[in-house]
């Protein structure tokens, strides 16, 4: 029943082809066929449809219906989770625009700014207000999730004051390494890091 | 002297603690703080900075310069890699501004959008085309990598202009799938499946 991260990554891409065949309007599919779309072996995707708990029947596949189900819930996508965003610059109002989150149920119900001229303006359905408001609205909201795209100088500030209203959990894209209490879980979104790693497998590829 | 994914992420961490080390003044530093510094396991960071290569000494540490020396050529940093970006939407903006690339040796020297407006333009120092340009401009460039950011829908499509113009590597931020030759390197950064393993990190911590 327990996923592993890699696991994990892999749920979200079984819903999507999933959803597709639903649409489809096919009922069942094959781990062989979800292993095929994807690219993926056949092996891993027989073990992670396994740990799901939905039975599949042999030359029959998986009820496509009943997996879309059991794969929103371990996803999250079932349930809305409210959550405000710190930083409105580009990657900020990137993630505001962003079409896929409100489908997987992520709902960011505040957004917050430093600058005045950014202040009080609704960007893709968001409000944005200024960052000295933020314990009080969150704390208002009861938002569980405090994402930060502000500059990395003020990321620690910002974070402390999204624990301060309450958040539980923070999805940091900034680099600045977080010092917020245990209980606060903290998701990092590093794309210096992708980077690294992009470029060391291009160097790889090359010798 | 093989890094597996999980330790190329810590790479670029070790790299900007010891670049703060240097900029301190220090010469040396042991295993021990960078783990600290970075809240990683010390074994984990010892197996790391003996997979470099570099020479530790017991109770001095390792030496700083060096070691930078070291994770910048296996992250790629020493060398400049050209890229181009496709789509200069919100996110394509955010990463065309992104002030750690450069750092990183990372040097997008073209970008194409399917938009007239956006064209011609010089955004945070990187002339715009029309995408319809693509395939030419990035023969004549030679740039080895790709940055997908343009709608899922026109993925495929851009990526083979890509690829049509001689990159061997795509960075796609796009949620498609792409199918490309085996010889080109495509590296995922999906958000969508970075939310999913946060929405499920969350509900773990909540049951």
């Amino acid at each position: 029943m327990a996923f592993g991260t890699q696991a994990l990554q892999r749920l979200p891409l079984y819903l999507r082809v999933l959803r597709e065949l639903a649409r489809e309007g096919r009922a069942y599919a094959s781990g062989a066929a979800l292993a095929g779309a994807l690219g993926i072996e056949p092996v891993v995707v027989r073990k992670d449809l396994a740990r799901t708990g939905v039975r599949g029947t042999p030359r029959v596949g998986f009820p496509i219906a009943e997996l879309i189900a059991e794969l929103e819930r371990l996803t999250g996508a079932d349930r809305e989770v409210m959550a405000v965003l710190a930083g409105v610059g580009r990657l900020g109002s990137a993630l505001l625009g962003y079409p896929g989150f409100r489908r997987q149920g992520l709902r960011i119900v505040a957004a917050f700014d430093a600058a005045p001229e950014r202040c009080n303006l609704v960007l893709a359905g968001t409000p944005v207000f200024p960052v000295a408001t933020l314990v009080e609205t969150v704390l208002r909201l009861g938002a569980p999730l405090g994402i930060l795209t502000v500059p990395a100088e003020r990321a620690q500030r910002v974070a402390e004051q999204m624990v301060a209203g309450g958040v539980r959990a923070i999805w940091n894209f900034t680099p600045a390494r977080l010092d917020v209490p245990d209980e606060v879980l903290v998701q990092r979104e590093d794309l210096a890091v992708s980077l690294a790693v992009l470029l060391h497998r291009i160097q790889e590829r090359n010798a």
